[in-house]
């Protein structure tokens, strides 16, 4: 299941080892680096001294002058990263080109899923999905590929064009792609345009047509009704300028980490919400019993999503702010932890997104996936209930085509036990010392300046949340009554 | 791919061979025996001599005394086929058995899934879904088997019940299943309920949620909120007793049918119309090019469904009466063409159902499947447009998962041409020569009393729809003004 790459090595050049020798390592690796406002580089904090490790993999530098390096410990899908942004000794001339092509803009998500593509987070797919892929996203969830063998894809990553867009390609196998702020992006290449059928998308995507839907209302209702595929060309790294870029480690950055770490298992939690003592407590649980299981050195991937959330979701800022109190108050290890973003949108789709972000952090090197409750889902837009049955998305994660290689680790559900005062696994013999707080509890009690239970939250990753909503509330009092934006 | 059997023969017997010599033969192997009002049994007028035939076979009748016979073309999904009839002599138990347990009331579209289950056109499915095949055939339309195998399964083939039965059957492990006449059907074994989320149901078999889907409308909105998976035992074969069960061949009897007649290459053509001269010109170059490729016996499975149908389809008895007429006028060769009724519902789910059409005809031992344009289709319910795009059917079907071993045959588009007064294959360099005459239209001709260009359909198989409209007037005529059945 892993890939394994044979390097051939002289006496005079190991150029990996070198790079680690000039990363700047704090003197006490468990220490965390004092921090900006949403922490400091994603990694810094956490490298610590590999020259140890990197002994003890006892690199043979007599001949026969080989190794095997482990690069990590799952194979991305289709067997290779991919990496769709151009060399850079190649960009001036892609820049002239693209500009000489017909255009099409991009919005501000259409950018986000070109950072997705660029990084290889879908890997093995190189661009907009052209028809053949999307109808087997649509309708098997999976792709199968020249090979035979089949990677999983639940979501259709599509890039819509209206009519007048369409009429404006006319026929050049080629367009240049232009970012929502006019910047040249990208090429996408042998292009494909086929019908955009929202109504059928939506159905086969979310399983439901009503109106509310998140990502419906903000991306596919005012798209047009064509779809480009076609094989994209990345003229740059995608860059936010957000102060946040920093975190965003591609698939291949993760890797690198994980090997440096000499992780032998990599587990990911993804989530779009503030990190809770009971979050904690299973991701530290999830350690402790990979470790029991035999792994010498599991290493947690602490993924927040990074891309479009639905407007009463907490701010990616916000969040990474607060996931830095959680590492710095020693919630969980920094040693064993990294926080990372990933850049994809929310769907909102339940079963059928988990599997997207389970598959995408297969890519980025973690060969376990922690998976909840109602994973992506969110309440039904027009009826009073879940959208999606609760234990659906672990159901369709253990049987989803392409994603046999990945361990699930369904969650042990956490809740306040008010007889010991912090978050502890549920116990149905005395289901009445536990107190469930939702994600709606937690935001309401934030919004009041109300206090959770001592021990519901590490009280400064707390502080980040009340000055929050603080902040939200100033500004709405200062709005105009009558007027919205 | 295909099924082979080693079978140890005695001098003594030969039990198939023996069988099929008591068949009685006509004695022109290609004249058609007259016909009843349905026609005469489905395999009579088609069985010739086969004598010469078993002879070429080879048989070694010699010490070692072993031979192999090839079963038939292609395998059924799970490697064998699925038989849910009880032997008879275990009948009466069983019967006792069932009389004992909690009550199913089934409809009668449940009863024709039941049918479709017992005979095994559904393998390696064994009953009614529980909730992780529903989920897997939702999601991923495909099941995994236990081998890591995959087969096909996009529609979800489910039972549902209300909350009373629900109550009724309480904490039984199994229930007994009773059909809309009150006769005693079967049982259903290690019984499990789980939710019926229709809308989510909805949603991912059709691609909508618009009001107005016929078996939605018929089957899904008024069934009960919960769904009855679990192991299905049938007391005895499924009958009908409407003249056309001689028609109803199951996928065994079809396999043993092709092998009598030593098809070594077998194409189905599913349909739920009339047959007109284009559909038999493409079914008759469908085989001219299998001979082409070297074939030497290539069998046509001419397979019109027989389960639910919209109100404004042709009715089964006529349709089957009319596909009499068009062997009986050589429009079909009868030797090389086996007509049989597959009795499965019909959904009108497109691209979704498409492969169950095909997947269903594989247990049947069909190795390649003829798909022509929207296949399954029909109008948007409540928009002006096709409901699916015309090309996806095929498409979908050529990616789709588990149907990787069967042969798919696109349609080549026939029309009327004006020229050489026939259906011939489109050609698109005298386009003007040519008329679409489309389901409408034509049953907009059989209403009016209209003849349709000659060519169209075989004279004998359109009065018979001729016949069937006039009648439906004269009721209509009947009925009372203002009130309707």
């Amino acid at each position: 299941m892993s890939l394994t790459i044979r390097l051939h090595i002289t006496n005079a050049s190991y150029p990996n080892f070198q790079a680690q020798n000039r990363i700047n390592r704090p003197k006490n690796p468990t220490k965390i680096l004092p921090n900006n406002f949403y922490g400091t580089n994603a990694l810094e904090p956490f490298v610590y001294n590999h020259r140890k490790k990197v002994s003890s993999m006892s690199v043979n530098v007599n001949p026969p002058r080989t190794m095997v390096v482990k690069s990590s410990v799952i194979d991305p899908d289709g067997g290779s990263l991919v990496d769709l942004v151009v060399p850079e000794n190649e960009r001036d001339l892609k820049v002239s080109e693209a500009e000489s092509l017909p255009k099409v803009k991009l919005t501000k998500i259409d950018l986000e899923w070109v950072h997705v593509l660029s990084e290889g987070w879908a890997s093995p797919l190189r661009g907009f999905m052209r028809e053949n892929e999307y109808l087997q996203s649509l309708h098997f969830n999976s792709l199968r590929l020249q090979d035979g063998s089949v990677v999983n894809m639940s979501l259709p990553i599509v890039l819509a064009i209206d009519d007048l867009t369409k009429e404006q390609i006319g026929s050049s196998p080629d367009v240049g792609l232009v970012g929502p702020d006019g910047d040249l992006i990208g090429i996408l290449r042998s292009i494909e345009i086929y019908k955009h059928n929202k109504e059928e998308r939506i159905a086969r995507t979310w399983g439901t047509t009503a109106p509310g839907l998140p990502y419906v209302e903000e991306v596919i209702t005012p798209a047009g009704n064509w779809l480009l595929g076609g094989d994209l060309e990345v003229l740059k790294p995608i860059k936010y300028n957000d102060g946040l870029d920093h975190y965003r480690l591609s698939p291949k950055q993760l890797r690198q980490e994980f090997d440096k770490r000499q992780a032998d298992a990599v587990f990911a939690f993804q989530l779009r919400n503030p990190v809770h003592n009971g979050h904690a407590l299973l991701m530290n649980d999830t350690r402790r019993r990979l470790l029991e299981t035999g792994f010498k050195n599991p290493i947690l991937l602490l993924h927040p999503l990074g891309g479009f959330t639905k407007a009463d979701d907490v701010p990616l800022d916000v969040r990474m702010e607060q996931h830095s109190k959680v590492l710095e108050d020693g919630v969980l290890d920094p040693e064993t932890t990294v926080v990372a973003i990933f850049p994809s949108p929310m769907h909102y789709a339940g079963p059928t997104e988990v599997q997207w972000h389970a598959k995408a952090r297969i890519n980025a090197g973690a060969n376990f996936y922690i998976v909840g409750r109602d994973p992506a889902g969110m309440g039904h837009p027009t009826e009073k209930r879940d959208l999606y049955d609760p234990d659906h998305g672990k159901k369709v994660l253990s049987m989803a085509p392409g994603l046999e290689k990945l361990n699930i680790l369904p969650f042990r559900v956490a809740a306040y036990d008010t007889v010991a005062k912090k978050m502890s696994f549920f116990d149905p013999s005395r289901a009445q010392d536990f107190i469930f707080i939702s994600g709606t509890k937690m935001r309401t009690y934030a919004r009041t300046g109300e206090n959770p239970p001592d021990g519901f939250m590490c009280p400064r990753g707390w502080k980040v949340l009340v000055n929050y909503y603080r902040s939200l509330q100033e500004q709405e009092a200062k709005q105009p009554a009558g007027i919205s934006a």
